[in-house]
């Protein structure tokens, strides 16, 4: 019935989205009031960061400080680790960026330490160190994983747009690091967010997976692509699936999003009805792309797939893959 | 029940989107096949703009060319006008922007003559003129204001991005105009999309509309703003809603997508249930949001709002509003 009947394929996909638990899914739930209107008041920022009660989160090469557990490290949960308003004296010419509030008021921002910053020669050596966003993401709270996320993109947005794109002149940093100004033509730039459509074919009790060289050995997603200029995300997910597994598919249907640091993306999680199984595969974007089945998929969900696997809960591919593979069309 | 029962609100939602029309929505529905992996093959691209078949649309200052109707002009639909591979001599330094193949596989580019081009003393006089696509697009099908609005992202794209982010150096266009590659520091640079939360806050029998000065007089509209990095759109509708309104909600329900391309905007349409009907206005933002009653607003879309309207059925508020509505939440 998938194909031939969109409303039936709407309405199974909504009342299987319905059933999701989505607890486990990284970068979404930042807990802070971004406060965005304070952003541009020079005197609101400057006391915030003289506030004894701030928070302040370093990066070193886009990686952002958590706390020492001890040992046992590995496996336990990977807290970050929150310094102090005096940890400014550390990285003196960085520009602080502004992530909002707490529920107590404190305000939080995100410092970077810089390249040439040396832990070790530090006050910080013992503390914490730094770790990778993307390797620690499964450990910490989605909650967590959201404020780091989110200082991540603008620190790395920042590090990338150091200039005009319209004149070439150097940009400055302006509204807490929520904006660059360029000072020759006077342009304002924005971060960016780029969404991305990320998309699961399925037909009868099979669905599509694919798998880049990048990926762990073994390890199967959904596809996914960037929306372009002049697309929805439903025409995006049907362009991206006929360019890299020559598949058309019925109308997709869109069931969660999610934000994801690396660098800046607004993943769109769809699924669509395949008109049939053949594929052409575009192998200058996939190393290979293969139809799975329910029973397949379940067992690589479990972390039982004999050699197969498909991308922890933290990512959007993880609830696509369940939502369907527990959900069986009527 | 719409505040106090999240999925009942759900349901309603997406039982309201299934009944909606969506066939009057700009910009989206681009027949074209992008054909994309295309991009990158120059002989392709050189051969395409060859091809006696090739379909060129001119813009001049953002504008693209229409077909002159003669009199009755207003009011009467609003058609491109496509020039033949000759009109390239017309814009002998501009970058050609592959837009993809027609169903007949004749090449459609777009191409940008320029600031200084001069449309009377051209051999185009007299066959068409620039039109404002903004103004122009409520008289055109929604198949030809997307490709149209696609190229429009495109060229501004490229007019603003002229340099390179990274390093400041002059960048190069790439890819038939999907891509700018800096010389110097090598970056690569791809067409920017920003997603926007475009919603509805709805209360009872009410909705909440509100309008910018820039508006014609007595037009409202559904409240936005663009998505930031670090949140879904969910989240961003909400905060908005609370920056510019004061107003909380509970689980905001995306219910549909358009691209918009002033300049470049993936917008996505979402209602979301009031906590309650207290307005704290940011008037900065607005220059004024109220609730409007259903019977109210029913008569703003039949152009019968005693001084009050919404926007034309082009736009993503249109249909938000007519949706909410005309489907009373049981």
């Amino acid at each position: 019935m998938a194909r031939d009947d969109p409303a039936a394929f709407r309405r199974w996909a909504e009342a299987a989205r319905a059933r999701a638990d989505f607890a486990a899914l990284g970068f979404v739930g930042n807990p802070l009031n971004r406060a965005a209107e304070k952003r541009n008041d020079r005197d609101f920022i400057a006391l915030a960061l003289a506030d004894p009660g701030a928070q302040i989160l370093a990066f070193h090469q886009l990686a952002p400080m958590f706390a020492l557990a001890g040992p046992g490290h590995h496996g336990s949960s990977a807290e970050l680790l929150w310094l102090g308003p005096t940890a400014r004296v550390l990285a003196p010419r960085a520009e602080p960026i502004f992530l909002g509030l707490d529920a107590q008021a404190r305000p939080h921002f995100a410092l970077d330490f810089g390249r040439r910053f040396a832990l070790g020669e530090s006050p910080l050596a013992g503390l914490g160190d730094f770790f990778d966003l993307r390797a620690a993401a499964g450990r910490m709270t989605s909650e967590s994983s959201a404020i780091a996320g989110t200082a991540r993109a603008l620190i790395d947005w920042h590090a990338r747009h150091m200039f005009c794109a319209r004149c070439g002149a150097e940009s400055q940093v302006a509204s807490a690091g929520w904006k660059r100004i360029c000072p020759s033509c006077e342009a304002e730039h924005f971060p960016r967010v780029d969404p991305v459509a990320i998309m699961l074919a399925v037909h009868g009790e099979f669905c599509l997976l694919g798998r880049q060289a990048r990926f762990p050995p073994g390890i199967f997603s959904a596809l996914a692509g960037f929306v372009e200029p002049g697309e929805t995300v439903e025409e995006a997910c049907q362009r991206e699936l006929f360019e890299e597994a020559g598949l058309r598919t019925g109308a997709p249907v869109a069931l969660f999003g999610q934000f994801w640091p690396f660098p800046s993306s607004l993943m769109l999680g769809l699924v669509a009805p395949a008109d049939g199984m053949d594929l052409v595969i575009d192998r200058e974007e996939l190393e290979d792309a293969r139809w799975f089945s329910r029973a397949e998929t379940l067992a690589m969900l479990a972390g039982a797939g004999q050699g197969f696997g498909v991308p922890p809960p933290m990512a959007a591919a993880h609830h696509l893959i369940r939502i369907w593979a527990e959900n069986p069309i009527g």
